[in-house]
């Protein structure tokens, strides 16, 4: 069985198994559990009748030991065209494409190609949605589809490979490359990519600039600390604008406006909905609110645990670093360290696992708003995972050590009931550590970074070199080889070899990716006064991440589905969040550090509660200020995205108006012009109005036909003009007595 | 001549004259001054020219004594229905209708008639529009129309007697009075009406709830305080949501996309759009930002003239009332009351006048722009005006009476320069005033409520009343009559007569009313802790000023031209900024009175700065989250207005679907049905394989023709299925064989 890890080796005829998929759409990966294999069966037979129902060709394979793999590929060209046509049509009626697709599908297709990522797009729609809106209903792990283990579509290796090897000689993506991943992954991935490279291009100035403040300003500068809260606002309001631009140029802008129906979403009632008439599945959005609510016990909870957890390990660590003074004293610093190693991975992943059945008790009718409702869980969750200890550091231990510490002679009761002694443990005389701080961060923005790095890489490698191995074993220690009927054709072996070992990867979830990089820039808002080289850690960090995110998609993991997406979604407003919240800690830890007198126990003294309390309200609406002004700024440039939208919209206008209205919207009332016009007297007027009185005009007639045509109303004006002046000299006349009486 | 204000008298020869508007659209006031006839005559024949050409009828009367009055009125019906027609075009083409107009003009019309404001508007833009866009480019008080004074459209009177009358007997406009008024008077009048009516609605709650708080809790509550903040938040984010709903019912949502260009607006240079290819007049941003940052001295100019004057006032008040002792003090107690209400509004209209300079030099290009900049500086003016007093007293004189007042001796110094016996004047011992706040308050939101009603009724009427004598006068002074050949014709002498009362009157600034309501919220957010209540004074006052402001219309002023609007535009900001404000003076007043242990000289003893800091802090971080929430909630609702436009849209997409794409949607690839399919067996594959190899099939062809139709991969995987039991049970055996060994 081929390895990934090893694809691009020079392998000749590992190369021609990665060059073609075989026309494949999608591989289903079919579980056939040996306990359940007639109940298997009949729902295989409804699957591949499913399928071949929507239009789809289908070819079975065996997988692994118990499952098989089922290859689609749709078959009729006519039904993808119509399908790509349908929901460009669609775009284009939610306004997220400017201008209608050609009304001629094929001049149509040859003016905007199909780029692969819809192609699969539109195909996993159509193996998914339900019948009713034709297609194949299939949902993976649900109801009558729970064997089916999971839907997805092949590596393009040959581009993958390229991409990879382009990738690692060159500095930064253009924007070429971010449409060659949104052609092949989607724009869901394309925006990750393009948000790590806005960010770590911005990252050059922080990098720069906290060098040369580390080097003329030390730690906890204000000046540092203004610098880089402007800066959080700049490239926040920065990649705000750069995300509408990237939407437009890849005609993805409103794109979330078409909602992807959660197929787990439980409805209460189908109504009719009052302003469509369809058949809407409705869920009580109170009903919801109250679940929502549970996210307050949950965060609650989240605080208690992890947060008991950090602050016993902190007390722990405190004691033994800077109390205890006994035996294996430096075997016994690693306690706390190894406590919170263990503990709180473990946590984390079963809180996670909380705060996804939490989102899915909330019942969310799509996919956009359940992401988003986890996301929000689990920013609270990486929160105070990722900035308690610094916080508890900055503004409990340093401050407030002096008081606390006493409390932490319970270790030394609890400890010495342990000792048959029962003497009292040796302890030194307590100081505050004041470098604790300078190292924790430390150790979050560069220690804590490579070792995540080398977790991500790392990890999954050995997870499947030994998950291979037992495989293998497992095979070779089975008395004989399973019995297999249809054994891979010479012609497809390395193929089949190649989609099994993709089938048995990880899918691939964006979200962790942002995770990482929402959580590094916080640590930037927060706390990087405190040691101003953060910045040049990250940069660092950041190129190596980019490519190694790459290579997770690329080797690691299946093929994402290429969903569309027309921003960085929540995330968004966790990076907004963290802006703000920055302006508050910076300020903070530059009144508390900055005047370094600290007294003899190392906390700093003559802190005054209103001055920090100034310091931070001042601070905070300064930053607020700012940024409104920013954004008033930005608003003024003149972005490319948005210009394209505007010369498109331009255009439609104006084929549209010309098509329906002609040339003829100046035509002038005729006959209304100045020549012509009988020559008026006063005589003819009053003949006029004798006329119109026999006549029984109307007033309004009579009122409009005194003067006829433009010449004769210009005759009229000129002698109430030249009467004006008559007037205005009898008045001169009687202004002049006037004065000369007075 | 007749006059307005009798309008409504029940002499039946006046009500003749006010039932008709004799079919004019527009009538243009026209200037003949004495000494430039010549060039007035001129300019008249190209107006007339210029209104013929773009297809109006005319008449000419004369005005008043030195000026004409030119009746206008579109002359073609075809011309009007093709610029009603067009303009709804565009407004499809902006999204702000959502269906387009039927091709069928007629019956499109008969579907949607046009409204009398519809109507005024287009005439008023083809009157006004550049002649390139197919107008007539009259532009009033510019260039070559230096003469044109105004340009106007005559009042409905049977429609505003009919509204003054049932208005008088109703409380609260529904939704079919405001349709009513935007039908007359456009939307920009109706969104004011409608945030009005909604204002007063809302005000009921703060009415009874102050009420009931003013009874039970007395003032500087802190329950009134969090109640009223959270009413200001409710109101504020009912009136975003409505706002928006009201635009849609009534098909302006996102007219404010469509930019009235400013005629007053100086380009710098033209140049071709490198987007639209269209030529556009471009004015450097960066150079209109420079001049916007004259905003900032003009600010401070501000608060330094309006502050110091109040600054002044305030102390010598103080001085007069809480020091002084001498002879004549119950009047000289007024001297700070008066020099206030005879310079602040001086002041305010010098510094208004400064405010719409500094906006003309910022050159925007459209009005909206115009507006809203303009719109902001008053805004500062009137914060300054409005609730500077007050915070001096809150926030400087109570709690720092005893430290300032020592410097009010200045007074006494220079006092004593004035008395010729030159000694010290009779003082008392000071104290503070500890009603002087609760004072202020009410003074600014009852009494001067009821003075600024006062003013808006009854100086216009009597401005009007003796700039009518003096003219009377006039004319009876002068020796003789003015020569008129053209004396009004018998039929049209009221009309006339009425048309020349018409122009007379000011125009509508819609502004103005906005301001008022604003600067009332301000006090509500901001100090009606202090006297509970507040909302009561409001709501009253409100009830009369609705009812005023639309006698102001109908009757005070001419009638205005009927605008769109999409929103009451910059006062929203305006409302968010005093909602935002009244959470941190609301918490800093409770906490400095709450507690009413005051010392001896009524300061607030035992304010310490970081617990008021702390309490402002939480009050204003809880304003933002209860914020945030409120929205979320709101946002959930649905709304008729949205769901109007949903329903709409849905009918759109719902026909064009059709339309294009027919029903063969679901034509399925046939032939890929389930039934059919050869029997297969082992050796017929195989020998398919031979012949594809023999046929030198691609390898992709040759993997789709393995299994051909559903039903063989059925076929198949019912075999592979079968293998995997066992192969399962292979393994099981071997798994059992080692769980032996063990």
């Amino acid at each position: 069985m081929a390895h990934l890890g090893d694809i691009y080796s020079r392998d000749p005829k590992q190369d021609k198994a990665l060059s073609s998929n075989f026309g494949v759409d999608y591989v289903i990966s079919y579980k056939v559990p040996a306990k359940e294999k007639a109940e298997a069966e009949a729902a295989f037979v409804q699957l591949i009748q499913a399928l071949a129902d929507t239009g789809f060709a289908t070819e079975v394979r065996h997988g692994d030991n118990d499952s098989l793999l089922i290859f689609t590929k749709i078959a009729s060209e006519k039904l993808l065209i119509n399908q790509i046509y349908r929901y460009r049509l669609q775009d284009w009626l939610y306004g997220i494409r400017i201008s209608a697709p050609d009304k001629d599908q094929a001049k149509h297709l040859q003016e905007e190609p199909v780029t692969e990522a819809e192609r699969l797009r539109l195909t996993y729609l159509l193996i998914t949605k339900p019948k009713n809106e034709g297609g194949a209903g299939i949902t993976a792990k649900q109801g009558t589809w729970k064997y089916v283990e999971t839907i997805f579509p092949l590596h393009d290796h040959t581009f993958n490979k390229n991409w990879i090897k382009e990738w690692s000689t060159k500095y930064s993506l253009d924007d070429n490359d971010l449409i060659q991943i949104r052609d092949r992954f989607g724009e869901k991935v394309a925006f990750y990519f393009a948000f790590l490279q806005s960010y770590s291009t911005f990252l050059v100035f922080p990098a720069a600039f906290g060098f040369a403040a580390w080097l003329l300003l030390g730690q906890f500068s204000w000046f540092y600390a203004i610098v880089n809260s402007l800066w959080t606002v700049a490239f926040f309001e920065y990649w705000k604008v750069k995300e509408v631009d990237l939407a437009i140029q890849w005609g993805v802008r409103g794109a979330s406006k078409i909602q992807l129906p959660r197929p787990q979403f439980q409805y209460e009632r189908e109504a009719q909905d009052p302003v469509t008439g369809e058949l809407v599945k409705v869920y009580s959005p109170w009903k919801r609110l109250q679940r929502q609510l549970l996210q307050v016990p949950f965060a609650l909870a989240c605080v208690a645990v992890l947060g008991s957890l950090i602050c016993s390990c902190f007390a722990i660590e405190i004691f033994i670093s800077e109390i205890y003074n006994g035996p294996f004293k430096q075997y016994l610093t690693f306690i706390p360290t190894v406590i919170l190693t263990a503990l709180i991975p473990t946590l984390s992943t079963f809180l996670t696992g909380f705060a996804e059945k939490l989102t899915v008790l909330e019942n969310y009718e799509t996919q956009d708003s359940h992401q988003a409702a986890f996301v929000q869980k689990i920013f609270i969750l990486n929160f105070i995972t990722s900035y308690l200890g610094i916080f508890l550091t900055a503004f409990v231990y340093v401050p407030f050590a002096r008081v606390l510490v006493p409390y932490l002679s319970v270790f030394q009761t609890t400890a010495q009931r342990f000792t048959a002694s029962g003497k009292p443990l040796p302890t030194k005389q307590f100081e505050v550590d004041a470098n604790r701080l300078t190292n924790q961060v430390i150790y979050f923005t560069v220690t804590a970074q490579i070792v995540n790095l080398v977790l991500e890489v790392v990890v999954p490698f050995v997870k499947r070199k030994v998950f291979k191995t037992v495989k293998e074993v497992q095979t070779e220690m089975s008395s004989k080889k399973p019995v297999t009927r249809y054994q891979d054709s010479e012609d497809e072996k390395e193929f089949l070899a190649r989609v099994r070992t993709e089938a048995s990867l990880d899918e691939y979830d964006v979200t962790i990716d942002y995770r990482e990089m929402v959580v590094q820039f916080g640590y930037l808002s927060l706390f990087s006064v405190v040691w101003p080289l953060t910045g040049c850690s990250f940069l660092v960090n950041n190129w190596i991440e980019a490519r190694s995110d790459a290579l997770k998609i690329a080797i690691g993991n299946r093929r994402p589905i290429p969903w569309r997406a027309d921003s960085i979604g929540p995330w968004l407003s966790s990076l907004a969040f963290l802006s703000w919240l920055g302006s508050i800690t910076s300020s903070a830890l530059v009144y508390l550090f900055h005047n370094s007198k600290r007294g003899p126990d190392g906390s700093p003294s003559s802190v005054r509660g209103w001055v920090l309390l100034l310091t931070i309200i001042f601070a905070e609406h300064l930053y607020l200020v700012v940024q409104i002004l920013v954004r008033y700024m930005v608003a003024k440039l003149d972005r490319p995205g948005l210009q394209k939208e505007r010369a498109e919209r331009f255009a439609m206008r104006k084929n549209l108006l010309e098509e329906s209205l002609g040339q003829d919207l100046t035509e002038q009332a005729s006959g209304l012009g100045v020549t012509g016009g009988e020559k008026i007297t006063r005589e003819a007027l009053e003949e006029e109005q004798r006329r119109a009185s026999i006549h029984g005009q109307s007033h309004e007639e009579a009122f409009w036909q005194r003067q006829r045509g433009a010449a004769e109303t210009i005759q009229i004006g000129r002698l109430l003009i030249s009467e004006v002046g008559q007037v205005a000299s009898n008045q001169t006349t009687i202004q002049a007595k006037q004065s000369m009486k007075a």
